[in-house]
């Protein structure tokens, strides 16, 4: 292919319905172009990614189709650009890439694989295009595909067999294969991306390029990392996890995927708030390891002025875990507020003990909820938005109270397990150097609700539970399955079992950011109340 | 049709997964006959409606195939057997209509419209079938559909354009047309399936028997209420809201559509319960309209003696209401205790207002957290689950405390707008004659966490609200359009902007029993954190 096609990357960060907004973010992205061959913009960019249910709300797709039409005739003289938007033809609402040139707005392809798997509900909404289009821009074949188009038929776990490949048949019709997408983060996926980008491109023997949605919408976190893709291999591309715009520099390789987890972390978090118009973050410091992470990921994503911790002591709590927060909140240069809950726990024990015996777990679940009351109130009066520091673990299994430390407006780590909160706090902050305490990364797990009270007295030890955790949810194996391959069998039964019975829990949890692929939350739609088909 | 071919409907309420619970229960329902013509189940009777995500659970697809065969043994001397279950062809799954008959079992039909608006979500799971078939059975040809597959193309308000109408060319190709449905309760529907029937029995000329699932799952509650339909219209049907087996009886006309409601949230709270292994319920009671007829459903459902309130008085609290909790209690024959929140009260704003401002909006969310965290004390501490009692309207604009009011399992009238709680409570207890004491129904709405405080000086009036919220939840109609029907500008936009930012409330409420077309729950899929397109 001729220099004289070079596909400009114009990686931003949409927020869901603001098609203004959107708007205003592409001028900004292509004022710094007095002209360019081709301006190439993520899928379903004007309306951001995903906009569920306002696709049905009236006048919202007319809106999105109307802006096509004026930013081709703002764009006329500068270059035609493709940019993802909804269209719509006799009552068919699609997935589509319009082509903005001359003036004019036109959609030249229609998503062929919509995905109705994990997070994704496409065909709820949108009909189906038939193929792969190819169209000429400045005198070049370009082919066309979004998101899911290219990766059909590819060897992958997560790959779908649709029985339709539209790129499979594209070689020799193109000179330039162009894939607008809303692809999600998730650990390991930056990874396979440039893996089939690059077979892609061999196969084909045609460059790629790739323009992905950057910017957390809700639990989605998108890590763009847009890419011109030669036959060869090799790649050109735009930095990840944040915005960009420009023909793309060589890569440089992956980080380490949990600090990729850290990154897309810090993006959802900082991004929940910023389209939220929110600004400061409030949580519960406990010393334990799970708060500790959650507020070294807030500081580096928001800066230590903006995070607030709170630490409320019990009578059980253990002079260990009150200093280690000090120490974290003065490592991390956050604030600290200490409030003993000594007090209100006596009154509320004494009130609720009238009627029923408030001792044992109802005494536990009276302390969390204590603490969330205070932070959620700490919350109402600055406006701060309160974080909840449950790992996937806890979810997991429950090991959790509703309306207690599940209190939250967003849980940014509720799709890590235990293991994976100590490996991440462990790179990010090894021995007693780093922001996080050696004595909070080495203390026996423990809620600290009643005397001397560890974690493994109520659960397995952590490695055991998320490596049976890992197969019951990620890969939805089957108990008897993981029974079958060596597991202990009174182990499994007992986490399925608790898995099951706390769905009632997850049902109200704060949204879980999603960096594994399976996270408690809209990819994962398990039943509140079934029972087991596999009687044990 | 000869009467050689008497089609036996056998309602079941079938609890989702639970292949050999629901396999006993078919056995019971026909263990009266010692013959049938043909016996008739819902769709996915074997797996109960909906499975969900469990049917991408490793070995759940294999099981339920496996029991569709050694049912069909068990049955090869009684007669054929009509079932919904999964089918799997070739890494194909299909929503089926299996036929047992001479002691074997084989798919005769794949459901060939799969819904994915509203709660529905067919085609996450489902490969569509092709068409209508039609099948030979004991001499009669028999055409075979499933639920969605009778519905399109009907005039309807709630019909998909699918561009496919399975049943418009079986006229002349059948005797009779089956109808396996799992098709959920909302109001009015009752009515709108009868019409539906009546209308295709005539257009065919030829008789219908449909049978729908009874029971709920979740948030969705299945009336049943199936029918034979004589070409003439003439309906013989079998009762609704509870299982039943036979070949149906004349019809009642259907009941006013608030009393269905009514019966549908009784179901709907009883059988969560008792597909939960849950026995009993407790509730915060206010002397307020919301809590009285959440009690009044919950005692007319489970029995007085199943039920516990709590009256949580404040210094707030009016000597009306706190009267009117007793007289209510009273009357239904349940238990009250009540629990005043003074010492709670005190304690909770002395430690919060050590680091903030604790008053106003903070204050009276406070009071709503240590109800939550007492009627949540008594649940732990009782095994008994708690009911939210927030309507509809509430749930819209936010005007409710996450981890406060918003507490419980269940959230029985959350489907209800406000001025529908008045006029069932009115209903069901005209005067003060009733369970529900006149004075609670004539009271000015009132969240008592302030001194003389009423609903209205926060909201507009409930009839206005709900009107407008009306047009924008279960309508979708722009706010744009709302004004332009001549509604008052700055209250739609008020309104449509506290739906809007109040949706992180929502993410976290309790499972909302559905009545309507457009509950919130898993029906209504709106982003948290967005935008709207129009400036306003």
């Amino acid at each position: 292919m001729p220099p004289s096609l070079k596909p400009l990357l114009v990686q931003i960060n949409p927020v869901v319905g603001d098609l203004d907004g959107n708007a205003a973010k592409i001028r900004q992205a292509l004022a710094a172009f007095s002209s360019f061959d081709l301006a190439i913009l993520p899928e379903l960019a004007l309306t951001g990614y995903p906009p569920r249910d306002l696709l049905a709300q009236q006048g919202f797709v007319e809106a999105s189709i109307a802006l096509c039409h004026q930013l081709a005739t703002e764009f006329e003289e500068v270059g035609p650009v493709l940019i993802g938007a909804p269209a719509q033809r006799m009552g068919r609402l699609t997935n589509s890439a319009w082509l903005l040139e001359g003036g004019l707005a036109r959609p030249v392809h229609d998503k062929v694989l919509l995905p109705v798997y994990d997070v994704f509900d496409e065909r709820r909404h949108f009909e189906r295009g038939e193929r792969a289009t190819v169209v000429e821009i400045a005198g070049r074949r370009v082919a066309i595909t979004i998101c899911e188009d290219l990766w059909a038929g590819e060897d992958l776990e997560e790959a779908q067999d649709y029985g339709l490949r539209p790129v499979h048949q594209l070689a020799d019709q193109c000179d330039l294969l162009v894939n607008l997408s809303a692809s999600p983060y998730s650990r390991g996926k930056p990874k396979r991306r440039r893996e089939v980008l690059k077979a892609v491109a061999r196969r084909l023997g045609r460059p790629i390029a790739m323009v992905n949605q950057v910017g957390a919408n809700d639990e989605l976190i998108f890590d763009g990392g847009s890419v011109y893709v030669r036959p060869d291999g090799e790649f050109y591309g735009l930095p990840s996890f944040e915005e960009a715009v420009g023909y793309g520099a060589p890569v440089d390789p992956l980080p380490d995927p949990l600090r990729s987890d850290r990154r897309a972390l810090m993006l959802g978090l900082s991004d929940y708030l910023e389209k939220s118009s929110l600004h400061n973050v409030v949580l519960g410091v406990s010393g334990g390891i799970d708060s500790a992470l959650v507020a070294e990921i807030a500081v580096a994503a928001l800066g230590p002025e903006r995070v607030l911790g709170i630490a409320m002591p019990s009578r059980f709590s253990s002079d260990r875990s009150v200093l280690d927060a000090r120490d974290l909140c003065d490592r991390l240069g956050m604030g600290l507020e200490t409030l003993s809950i000594h007090g209100v726990h006596d009154a509320l024990s004494t009130t609720l003990s009238r009627i029923v015996d408030a001792s044992g777990l109802t005494d536990e679940n009276i302390q969390a909820r204590i603490r969330g009351a205070l932070v959620m109130g700490v919350s109402n009066s600055s406006g701060a938005m309160a974080l909840a520091t449950g790992n996937k673990s806890e979810l997991a299994v429950g090991y959790c109270t509703l309306y207690g430390d599940m209190c939250g407006g967003l849980a940014p780590i509720g799709d890590l397990y235990k293991t994976a909160v100590y490996d991440l706090c462990q790179r990010i902050s090894p021995g007693d150097e780093g922001v996080i305490p050696a004595s909070i990364q080495e203390a026996a797990p423990s809620a600290e609700l009643r005397p001397e009270q560890k974690d493994e007295d109520s659960l397995p030890p952590y490695e055991d539970l998320d490596r049976i955790l890992f197969q019951l949810v990620e890969a939805r194996r089957s108990p008897q399955w993981i029974i079958e391959q060596g597991e202990d069998r009174d182990l499994v039964l007992r986490i399925a079992h608790l898995l099951k019975v706390t769905e009632f829990k997850r049902w109200q949890a704060a949204p879980v950011l999603r960096v594994s692929r399976m996270a408690f939350g809209t990819g994962r739609r398990i039943p509140l109340v079934w029972r087991h088909w596999e009687r044990s």
